[in-house]
């Protein structure tokens, strides 16, 4: 299946590893990533799954699509700034959110809107948000949102 | 200012009650309603500013202006469907959010992307989150809307 | 009724002095103007409709909604970039383009994906577009688009 | 590259011949084919362009990725409704335009405004647009955007 993971775009390094190692465990199991397209978490996980031979898309904010980092396999510029945090989850079948602030908040707000489920690592605690999942490792939430979508 | 009211489209009374008195309070003190144009908590809202004599902006998620709701003096089609919820938020100077599920999170979310404060009552508990203040009354809410936007 | 005028962002005298006369005439019919709130065409067009006490709307590409002209009575954020030129021609009953190159021609696109009648002026020739109509004058094209929508 | 090919949803056979050579000559010439997903010029493009062993991307208007047409290997789904037209021009490093309406005449005009150069079969008559040009064939139509990409 499709898994969109947000966070943020710049990140602290245990932050950074946690994302690559979603990213890997996510190509490992067969799945794709989808994501925003940028640095930080965005990249860390599209790093970690071409390492594992997986396939990644970044919908990018902005009108360019080589904005995208170096690890995106599928490029899509929407140039709609930050409503494609809406496109990011709509393109998944379920969310793994790690860190992030503002914008990740809209997009666990946005995969409670598309009845996506959402495992969450390190990141906003919602404990009354259907279908969310405070997870504590890559292999908790990558597990949670197997079960689950 | 313009302040932009989120919360559910399908509410309770006591709600319902409490974002009329948000929609009266504003108009009150000189500001304009901005909204998704819906009902619920959107429909309220405009219902209690236009009791008061302000003016109300309803950003719909459809293609067709006369989908908002009655109190709405300018109705914006955007047929974005939920993507619309980033303008709802970039249309006010300041968020005020009521109730709400997975859409009104976003737009909590959006309040931080764009810098805006937000006050929320009887809605999400993110106490982590900057300019986010969580509010019991109406006046408490849109006191602090006027303070810090 | 609502009538979306668009046109060039930068234009010479004479089609400012044109969009100048369609704000005004559609003002003094009790017609509000929708437009893209910037310069040029939009520009003239709200001057022309406040100088004769009409309603402007401008529908911007940014996200920061004082980029309006001064002429813009309800200035619309939606940092959505040229995607923006669907919600200009979405929020009018009709259109009246006027002058203009590309973001013109998509709005003429979209009068016709919308099913609003099209008044050109000085504009593309476009004699196979269902319901589009070339005109010499503010007075023809505003007689049209009152008849069609 | 990747060339945005776009044109009617509902189209007659010579049209969906042309329409499903345009998209083998891409695939043959090692060029991505980027579309509006659904059917008509966009699933004939995309069958042409997967005979020729190419790739296809398709950018949807609606929340949902499985409305794309068969042929599609990439799916994105926007909600964004007409709007998602720029989307698709904005994908592209040129455009390919055949036969087509309105829709097709807003993608044209967004080839203006994003700076792609756009070739026109059977298509809206637009001798006045830069980067425009009429061709007769697939083969004209391809030699032409290559040219000037």
């Amino acid at each position: 299946m499709r898994v969109s993971v947000v966070g943020g775009s710049v990140v602290p390094d245990p932050v950074d590893q946690l994302a690559e190692d979603v990213g890997r465990l996510l190509a490992q199991r067969g799945h794709t990533v989808v994501c925003g397209g940028l640095g930080g978490v965005m990249e860390a996980t599209c790093r970690g799954a071409k390492d594992a031979g997986g396939t990644t898309i970044g919908i990018l904010p902005g009108e360019e699509r080589d904005e995208a980092n170096e690890y995106v396999d599928v490029s899509i510029a929407t140039g709609l700034g930050h409503a494609r945090n809406a496109l990011v989850v709509m393109n998944g079948d379920a969310v793994i959110a790690i860190d992030g602030a503002g914008g990740t908040l809209s997009e666990i707000g946005f995969g409670a809107v598309y009845d996506r489920p959402v495992a969450g690592i390190r990141t906003h605690t919602l404990s009354a948000l259907d279908r969310f999942k405070a997870c504590k490792t890559p292999e908790a939430a990558v597990t949670y949102v197997e079960e689950e979508a």
